[in-house]
C-alpha cells in the first residue's frame, strides 16, 4: 500500500519534531512537505530545525525543503503544530483552500462546529465536520486535539463519565517543561523551583474537558454536565504531566467499580486497530507510589494514560493520580491518532 | 540577661541541624547539650554530624559532646527532632523525668492531652498541658508542632476559619526533598521526576489541620468542623512546600474579604513580640505567578506562609497557592516559636 | 541453540539490575540463578529488589529465588556486581570452587594474573587466566572489567596508543549519579551542585588505564608507558560520564589522523560479531557541542564511546570530549561483553 | 559623605540586576541612572526588568526611568553590562563623551591600552588608562573586568605566579547556567545534561589569564609567560563556576608552599579596605570534597575564590579545584571592585 503523503505546518517546533519522529515509521502516512515561519522557509529541514529529541533526526526528512505556510503545493492532509498566534489565520486559509487540517493548536478547539477530538474518548464528535463545511463553505476542514494537560484528565474520566456520571472534578497538574515548547522555560526560572502558573492553561482544561465529554446533538456539542476546577503548575520534569484528581460521581461507586471501568475501557481506536492506538487506553498501576514520569511515561509508546493511587476523597468522592505524555499523547500522537481515525472513518477520501 | 541553656534530642539530623543554626544567635536560648543515637554518642558534634546546611556549623557548638538520649545531665528544656521510631519512648522518658520536651516528632501530636501548637494559630491550646500533667502524672511535659506540610495549610486557613468558617478543603502539595531528612530521597528517585506518594503524609495533614483549627474545650480539643482531603507529592525542590488549595466556606465571601483577612491577621506571637515570630504570619503576593520556592522561601526569615493566586474555584469556592519553608516554619522554627511562647506564657518557670 | 544458564552475584543492586535487563533477550546467556546479601536471600527477586530501571522488570526473572552468595547450586558462569567490601572474599570462593567469575568489582582488577579486560581494547589480556590458574590452583577463574570512568578514557585512547603512542593524559570527568549505585547520592548533596570528589576514583582511573593499554608479556601485564592524571567530579546527570581529555603523543599527529584512527578502529568483538559489541566502538560526532549525555548516551545501545570536539591543546597536544554509558558500557554491558569474548575464545568450555 | 551617583548600561540583564542589588547598600556609590535597549527605554525599571534575583528589587530603583544608551544626561561614572553585540559601539561613545566606563563586556578586554583588571591580582594595570587617553584622545576611559570563568582561575593562580612562576595550566570548567544570562539556557538543553561547549569561552580564558598575570611595561601589557588550555562545560548549577586545574611551576614547590601562598595572599583592595573587597581573596577549604557551589558560593559575600583538593598531578605538577561566584566575583562584583579601586587611586576625580 502506498503511503499517503502528508505535510506539517510548524514542522520545526517541538511538536513538529515529534510529528516528524512519529511519522518516520508510520504505516499509512509519510511526511513529505514541511512548512514553518518565514525565517525557516527556503532552508532544508536540517538547517532550519534545532533538533531536540533524543531519537535522531530521520534521514528521509533532513533534506526536505522547508516551505512557507501557504497552501500552494501542499498535500491534502496537513498536521498543524503552529503557535496559536499565527495558527488561526493559517489553518483557516488551508481549510478554505480544500485541505484537511489536523491541528494541535488551541485556536479552533472551542468553536461550535469544530471537533475537539480524542479518538478514545469522543470519536463520534468527528461528525461535526459536516456542520463545519456547511456553515463555513470550506472545501477542507479543521479537526483539533485538546491541550496536553486536558488529555490525561479527560481520558481517565471518560470511562467514569460513561459508567457513573461525573458531577465535580478538581485537578492539580505538575507539568513538564517540554509542554512550553522550545526554548520554553529558562533554566533560571525552573531549576529547583515550582512555578504555580501557566497562562491560559487552567481555563483550557476546565472548558475542553467538558466539551470532550459532552454529547454531539444536532450538529453541535452539548457540554458535559459537570464542573471542573484546575490548578496548573510547572515542575522540573522533561516530559510527562502528572495530575492529582478528585472527583464526585452522580451515583455511589466503589473503588473496584472504578478500577474495573478503567481496565475494561476500549473505544473505536482499539476496535479499528489504529496504528497509534494504545492497546489499553488506561493503564492502571497498583504500586502505592505510581504513576511516575520516570517509570511510566513510555507506557503503550507514550499513548496510554497511566493512573494509580485510587482512594476515597473526603471532600469529593474518590481521588487518584494520572500521568500522560504531554508531547506524544498530549500533542503529536494525539494529532496522528485523529488523522488515523479520520482515514478509517472515510474523512480523508 | 543570661540565656536559658537548652538541649536537642536528635541533634545530628536535618531538623536538629536547623535547630542548632537557628539557636546560634537566639536572644533567649542557647544550645548547650546535644544528644543523638548511640552511634553518635561520645563524639563531638563536628565528628558526629554530617553538616548539610549552607550556613556554616556554629563554632560554639562544634566541639560539644554528643550524649545518648538519656535524661541524666540534660537541661530542663529540650527540643526533640528524633525519628518517630524512637521519639515516643525517649520523649516520654524525658517528660516523666521532669523535662519540658518541645517536639517536632509525630508520635504525640494527636494525643488528646498534648498540645499540637502553632503559636500564630492556636496559642490557647498550650493550656492542654495542665490536663496532660494531671492525667499522666509527669513532672515534665510534651508540646508538639505539626507536620511540615500541615503548617502552610493551617496557617493560611486560620484567618479564614476565624472570619468565615470553613466547610471543605482540598489540597495538593509539591514537597521539597529536605522534608524527607538526610540522606532522604535518593537522587535516582527524584531527578527529573515527581513521586506522587509520601507515606503517612496525607493522613497527617488531614487530621492535624482539624486539631489545629479546633477549639480547646474542657481540657481537650474539639476537632475543627470541616473536611480536609490531601494529595501529597515530592518534587525536585530543595526547601519549600508549595500547596494548591481549594476551599469552601460556611458563608459567602469575596476575594477582597479573604485577602483582607490574610493581611490583617496577627496573633499572640506578634503581640508578644516573640523573637522568631514573623511580623506578618501571612504574606500575600499579588504577581500572577507567585509564590515560588525560589523567590519567596525566605520571607520573614522563613517563618511566614506566603500565599497568592487567589481566585474563584468552580468546585469549592476559592482557590489559591501557599508556600511554607518546610525545615524552618515547618520544623525547627516551629519548635523554637513554641518554646518562645511557652516562656512568655510562664510554662518554663 | 540452548542458552547457557548464568548466575548473578549482587543481583539486586543497580548493576545487577542492568545485567538482568541486558540478559533478558540475550542470544547466548540466560539469567537463571540470582544471589545477593543475606537480607535478600530467601525472597523472590521481585520482593528483594527495588527495581529502579525504566525498562520493566523481566517477567522470567521476577519470581526467581534469591540465594545467598555461596557456590553450592550455582551455575558455572557467574557475573559479579558485588560491593567491593564483600566481593573479594566471595569471588575468590567461587573461583576456588571452579566457577568462572566475570566481575565488575574493583577488588582483583590490578592483580598481576587477573585480566582487566575491555574486549575492544585488550582482548589478548584474557590469556592471563592461564597464569592465574597455575599460580592460584583455582579450578575456576576471575576476569574483571574496569571502573566506569576508566572505560570511556581507555576506549578513546586505545586507537591512538596503537597508532601514535601516548605520552601524557589529563582527564576531568563529570560523572552521573547512577555511578554511585542505589540509594547512592542523597538528593540534598547533588541538587544544583557539583561534588568535586569521588573516593578512590582518580586512583582507579590512573592505574587501570595504564594496565588496559599495557602489553601482555610472559604471563603478566607491562603497564602502558604513559602518565595519567584524573580529576573526578559528580554532576546531576542520571546516566553517562562525560570526560574532557587532553593528550600528548609520542609523535606529531594531525586532527585528521586522530579522527581517522577513531573511525577506522575495530577490534576482536567486531570481528567475532559478539552480540553486545558495538559496530563502531568509537562514534565520532562532528557538531561543535557534542557528545552530550542527553543525546548520545544510547549510541550503539549504550556500548559505544562517543567522542567529539577534537582540537589542539596548548599544554599537551590535542584535547577532546568523550562520553560513555556508565552502567552499560561501564559496568553491566562491559561484563557481558567479557563473557561473550570468553565464550568465542573457548574459555567457557 | 554624599554618595557618588552612578549609571548602569544594560541595567535590565542578569548582571545589570546584580549591579542594582549590590549597589543598594553601597557606601560610596548610588545607582541613579539606568539605561537599556530601545525596547526598555521609557519604561520604569520595574516595568522594563524581569527581576530574577532572590533578593527583592530595591525600592529606590524600581521607579527610576530606563533611558536609551546615550551619553546625554548620564552621570560621569557608568557600569556597563551590555551584550557584546552592542557594547563596543556604546562604550566607545560614552568614553569619547568623557564618561568613565567600568565594563563587564568582552569587547575591549584585550585591547593593548585597556586595563583588564582584577584589583586583587593586577591593580597596577589600571595605569594603562593614561596610555589609553593619550592614544585615543578620549575625554573618558574604559576599564574592563575579565570573563566569569577567567576570574577563579586567575585569582587562584596569582599568588602562585608571584611566588613560584607558572609554566603551564590546564583547566576544565563546570559552569553555572546564570553565566549565560537570561533567558539563557533553555531547560530542555540542560536538565539532566552536560553541554561540553560554550562559544568563545575557552579562547577568552586562555588569553585573558595571560593578560591578567602579565606585567605592565611601557604603557602596555607583556603577556604572562605561560601556556593555558581550557575545556569549558555547562552543568545544571544556578550560580558558581567550579574549575579543575592542573598547573606546572617554574620551580620545585610543595603543597605546603602553595597553601601558604594562597592563605597569605593579600593585595591592594585589602590594603585599601575597599568596601567590596574580600578579607581573604583566596579561601582554602581542607575537607576532601570541597569547594562545592552549594556550600562555598557565598564565601566573603561571593567575592572570594574558594580552593581545595590540592594534590600532586602526575602530568603537570599540582592539581586543585577552584570555585568562584560567576555573577558576583565574575561580573557585577568585579566591576564594582574595579570602580572602588579607581576611586581610591584617584581615577574618578
Amino acid at each position: 500500500m502506498k503511503k499517503l503523503e502528508v505535510g506539517i505546518l510548524g514542522a520545526t517546533g517541538m511538536v513538529g519534531q515529534r510529528l516528524v519522529s512519529l511519522l518516520e515509521h508510520h504505516p499509512w502516512f509519510e511526511a513529505k512537505w514541511l512548512a514553518a515561519s518565514e525565517r525557516s522557509a527556503g532552508k532544508t529541514y536540517r538547517e532550519a530545525c534545532n533538533w531536540r529529541l533524543r531519537d535522531p533526526l530521520p534521514k528521509g526528512v533532513a533534506d526536505l525543503a522547508v516551505h512557507e505556510c501557504k497552501p500552494a503545493g501542499a498535500p491534502p492532509l496537513l498536521f498543524s503544530s503552529l503557535d496559536s498566534k499565527v495558527a488561526g489565520e493559517v489553518e483557516r486559509e488551508f481549510a478554505q483552500a480544500g485541505h484537511v487540517v489536523v491541528s494541535n493548536s488551541s485556536n479552533f478547539r472551542m468553536e461550535q462546529d469544530v471537533p475537539l477530538l480524542i479518538p478514545d474518548v469522543n470519536p463520534e464528535h468527528l461528525a461535526l465536520v459536516c456542520e463545519q463545511r456547511k456553515q463555513r463553505k470550506w472545501k477542507g476542514m479543521i479537526v483539533t486535539n485538546p491541550n496536553c494537560t486536558t488529555v490525561g484528565l479527560a481520558m481517565s474520566l471518560a470511562p467514569l463519565e460513561k459508567a457513573f456520571g461525573i458531577e465535580k472534578v478538581l485537578m492539580t497538574s505538575m507539568q513538564a517543561v517540554s509542554g512550553a515548547g522550545y526554548p520554553g522555560i529558562p533554566t533560571l526560572d525552573i531549576l529547583g523551583n515550582v512555578v504555580p502558573f501557566i497562562g491560559g492553561e487552567e481555563e483550557k482544561v476546565e472548558r475542553e474537558t467538558r466539551k470532550l465529554l459532552g454529547k454531539c446533538v444536532d450538529g453541535h456539542v452539548k457540554m458535559g454536565d459537570f464542573i471542573v476546577s484546575a490548578h496548573c503548575n510547572r515542575v522540573m520534569v522533561e516530559d510527562g504531566h502528572t495530575e492529582t484528581i478528585s472527583v464526585a460521581f452522580r451515583k455511589k461507586v466503589t473503588a473496584a467499580d472504578i478500577t474495573e471501568a478503567w481496565r475494561a475501557y476500549r473505544s473505536l481506536p482499539q476496535e479499528r486497530g489504529l496504528p497509534s492506538a494504545p492497546k489499553h487506553p488506561i493503564v492502571v498501576r497498583e504500586e502505592r507510589d505510581r504513576p511516575q514520569p520516570k517509570f511510566d511515561l513510555e507506557s503503550e509508546h507514550g499513548m496510554a494514560t497511566v493512573v494509580g493511587r485510587l482512594r476515597e476523597c473526603a471532600v469529593l468522592q474518590f481521588k487518584y493520580v494520572a500521568l500522560s505524555h504531554n508531547t506524544i499523547r498530549g500533542a503529536a500522537g494525539a494529532a496522528l491518532l485523529n488523522a488515523e481515525l479520520m482515514k478509517t472513518e472515510g474523512y480523508l477520501d
